[in-house]
């Protein structure tokens, strides 16, 4: 193996460990250590198992997490992928950059930030140059990070609509499965037989982050892109995929029969690079009566290493000049952890990893 | 005891079930006999129990269920609760109307005919006045439907909305628990874990009945009400309680404080009729950040009698010209048989079940 | 009200809202103020809600609750209810003990000590007498526990069984209930769609309590029961309710019906004394098929104020000489909160409380 | 391909469709047709899909389902799988037999049959020469049975202890999963957030497969083993994988550690043969204070094509002369398809498919 050295932060978490299940084998990659600030320092990952559907390399298994430590972090790594919690991501990642380190984020710290992108790569392949605009951190240090899970989901098609039949308003009401609290997160008591009709910031983000990544980028700054953006979140007894469900408006009225090939026809600079973690189709349109569900269409994606990272939209109808659908994604895949990796392959391939 | 002899349609099913919690001890109206339609004839309560959450009487859990007879229904009972499904409801309510039996129903077979109210009593009271119009029945009788379960959970807030501030359009998405779908209805396989984002015509009828029952009355018929009604509809792993998102505009911009207070204010002929199973507060507005809720809220609801009968609305939010809220209420109560025992209070009121 | 002033100690937690809950309107006690250890000082009942299923009084629900203090708490009350966690319990029992307040705990600090009775009224009532030789504590200072949830839903049989036919084995496999690990207690990521089959110490607890509850008082001291009691323990996706399933031999061979009516015909002192959280039937045998399930059965007992106090068993069957059974009970209310009531109710009737 | 021609009976089923999934580029069989008994005659596997975790070839999901006819079946496959409900497939796989079909059956109708082998290879191979004796079917044709799910689970840890240190009882409680009631199978309005402690016939098939499996052939016949066997059996919200408590006596009294060497060093026929779906170590023992648990464990075994072909043995512990432990097994493959194919394989290497 030679590949890029990589750090994994917050190895003891959910992302944290998806990070490191796309990571085994991966072609250009290769994990340097596995760090985490708390007192998991020592611990194998046996130890701290989290995801529950993937079966880890015994190598890995038996690898020990360390705390976290800049510097040693800063010498040994060229990137950094962050699965930790919003509350200390913000100054380790931040202190990372400025040691030269590219960090990929999962966390929302830094997602507002004029200088720094919210990428996804087959949506907004281009704010990646915004990378060049933070120059105050030497060495080839930067922050990208990937967008909110839930904003992830729809990002995709949303953008391919737009570009097609330009955008009015989305009305989009979330179904967000547990793991998007991360562990312990949501308590058993409180979803088992239930639906939680509020998640903390979840709507500013999804709202805000859409608005931000469907935008336009003009002089290394992101201009907003222009139609009603409405949000209601909730979590539901569901392990992992997040269902959303869509209403929109455009300034066209297409056939249905338009929105459903101008979904499955998508295809972006992920696809056309062919990076190692991009799904083949991005978009996987159903036509079953009752698709997408989370048990049979999280992990939809092919080949083998993009499982979990296409979305799978359905149920397409149009009413009036209502369009409406139902659209699910992998939160801790595709909207999460993947979407680093991916976020990774795209510097790789741009020339930002040198 | 000397009410109002009543038949109850459907015994050995969830709603019909429900019916017969909601006439223990009821002050109008007395259970003359339980029926189904199946070879359940001869079975006690208690042998098909459906109902997990109400400890019925013993008397009830012993009475036998026979089977329909119209005959004999007709000749003993001025009005029938049906819970029957709506494949054998339409013919059977058919012909107890025209024996002249006031037949009360939640099969969605009668609803959208011309001569037949959907009724909910806070939303369109006068509505009832079609059953005079149905004059092919002699001997005072008549079909009344309630609405299907999801629409009636926020047609109560919609009505009041409407009202105060005249709505342009609804987009509501559903999380609907599976009570809604009957027994033995929705297979655990299916559901564990799982979100099914389809129900079968649920997204239809929510539009239609919604615009038919705000409507207006004019000649006997329903004008249909003028905004864009939009719905997606989804299956939930919760036992009772549909809860409901909610993206709203009006032709005014009120306050949020103001939709609040409309809301929390509403009352209708049911409060100033007293009748016994309408709540005292028909919308009840919750300020935590994190309600309505299934668990905690489905049985919302004063006095005693009324449990379950009130809608909880919470979450209200305004964003731009939009308005967002979560709306929940029981399904087989308020938006079941709960909902037809109280149009049938109602028409005792009204003079139309002498 | 001019109840016996008591003190809740843990009422941020589910079972120190069970005992808010079981204390409302009670007719030997009287809140006198609600407190826990943390940073809850001055939080409203309203603001930590745990108890989903029961709708508090108004006035509880905007009591505030206040920090743990000793010397107040001994000032105030005669009694304290504790649901505090284990960790901090047994300082805190100990000092109020010590300061002349009868402590009934739900905690498992104190119960293997041989000074202290782990006391269910129907099973043991005479090891209350044990309270008088903790003469230590000055001023009718004393702590007396319950035992533990999953031991105490077994216990109730059991002890009827080994009174008419003397047991001989006793295996037991729990499928127990989430709120049984307090709040937030297990992770909705471990639990959802999962069975763990291992609750700390749970087993250990299980086979000590019943063992030394079913004990002979000799000397004041406990003398163990004499048969061999195995224990598996399992945590089940369920809000409330632990069933248990049970398989035994006796000394003696009865037959299933003698089984049947030894348990549905036991009665023990809370019964005669007509304790007010007493069920009158304190086991209800159901002889369908079925039975007992959480959803169904775990409020059992009668009247109103004893609900979730009886033990449901069922399934009754015999295999050559093994006996095979399945028991349920409420695990919050029996064999928590209702629990400790029950015994503060024979303390009160006995004398221990003047 | 050029494998054994096989049919699939019962395709539109759960277990059914595991047999499709197992048998996908199998090494020794060929999927000649796919059969049901009802009306599902012309319908794809795509639409009729049961296996949520799984992804099925195109082609597969494209096949076509046939209405079973014994005469086209008989001539076209010289091997059955079938997955048919226990009413219809007594006589179809008797019709089968007769006209010289090997059936390889999960049904449970002829497993107590004298001259029928229920038979798991690890535990009981040698019972494969039963077939022999079914004399009276002509070229070739004979039935074999898989063992129940929740009995099979155990079968494999019972066998080796009982070899190594003579078993004297064996109590079993189950926590068994949804799928094994097929599909539909149990209504969620019963299993969400609930225990069902009651599954049809399932206590007394368990007991009575156990002592036959672990029993010895003499003159072709089987004698039962000699130890007492205790069943509870219940169904739990899990959708795959049954986990058990055992509570064991033996003659000897081994340590604990000497019980699990035993369980993971146990290898029987499949491994020496290396039959294609047998795992190479088919009871692993975990250490781990929490395992196994079904999320984690039901996919165990390696090879990839004998995933979900192990079994799960973990807290290992004793008390006294008591041995305790809890084990899982998936359900619906080592407990269902995978036992039959496996035994199809043992068949074919022992020379009873030439």
């Amino acid at each position: 193996m030679n590949g890029i050295k990589v750090a994994v932060l917050g190895a003891t978490g959910m992302i944290g460990q998806r990070f490191i299940q796309l990571l085994e084998g991966h072609p250009l990659f290769e994990i340097e250590g596995l760090f985490a600030s708390e007192r998991s320092d020592g611990k194998r990952v046996s130890e701290v198992l989290k995801v529950k559907d993937y079966q880890f390399d015994r190598e890995t298994l038996s690898t020990e997490i360390c705390q976290i430590d800049i510097e040693d972090i800063s010498e040994r790594c060229r990137v950094a992928f962050s699965g930790l919690p919003a509350g200390i991501a913000k100054d380790i990642e931040q202190s990372l950059a400025e040691q030269g380190v590219a960090v990929f984020s999962n966390a929302s710290s830094h997602r507002m930030r004029e200088d720094v992108p919210v990428l996804i790569p087959e949506v907004n392949p281009d704010h990646l140059d915004m990378v060049v605009a933070q120059s105050t951190y030497p060495g080839g240090g930067y922050i990208v990070t990937n967008a909110n899970c839930s904003a992830t989901g729809i990002a995709l098609p949303l953008k391919a609509l737009d570009d097609a039949f330009e955008l009015e308003m989305v009305c989009v009401s979330t179904y967000q499965a547990v793991s998007g609290a991360g562990y312990p997160g949501v308590s058993s008591l409180d979803i088992l037989g239930n639906i939680l009709p509020h998640i903390k910031s979840e709507e500013e983000k999804m709202e805000a982050e859409i608005i931000k990544m469907l935008g336009t980028l003009e002089n290394g700054r992101v201009r907003s892109a222009n139609f009603d953006m409405l949000a209601n979140c909730a979590r539901v007894p569901v392990a992992d995929g997040h269902l959303e469900s869509l209403t929109m408006t455009f300034k066209g009225e297409p056939e249905i029969k338009e929105v459903s090939s101008t979904l499955s026809e998508f295809r972006s600079d992920p696809q056309r690079l062919r990076l190692p973690t991009a799904p083949l189709q991005p978009i996987i349109v159903r036509e079953e009566i009752d698709r997408p569900q989370p048990l049979l269409d999280a992990h939809a994606g092919e080949p083998e290493r993009a499982r979990g990272m296409a979305v799978t939209v359905g149920r397409l109808r149009k009413k009036d000049r209502y369009y409406k659908a139902f659209a699910l994604s992998h939160n801790t895949l595709r909207g999460g952890a993947g979407g680093s990796v991916l976020n990774a392959e795209l510097a790789v391939e741009k020339g930002h990893l040198r």
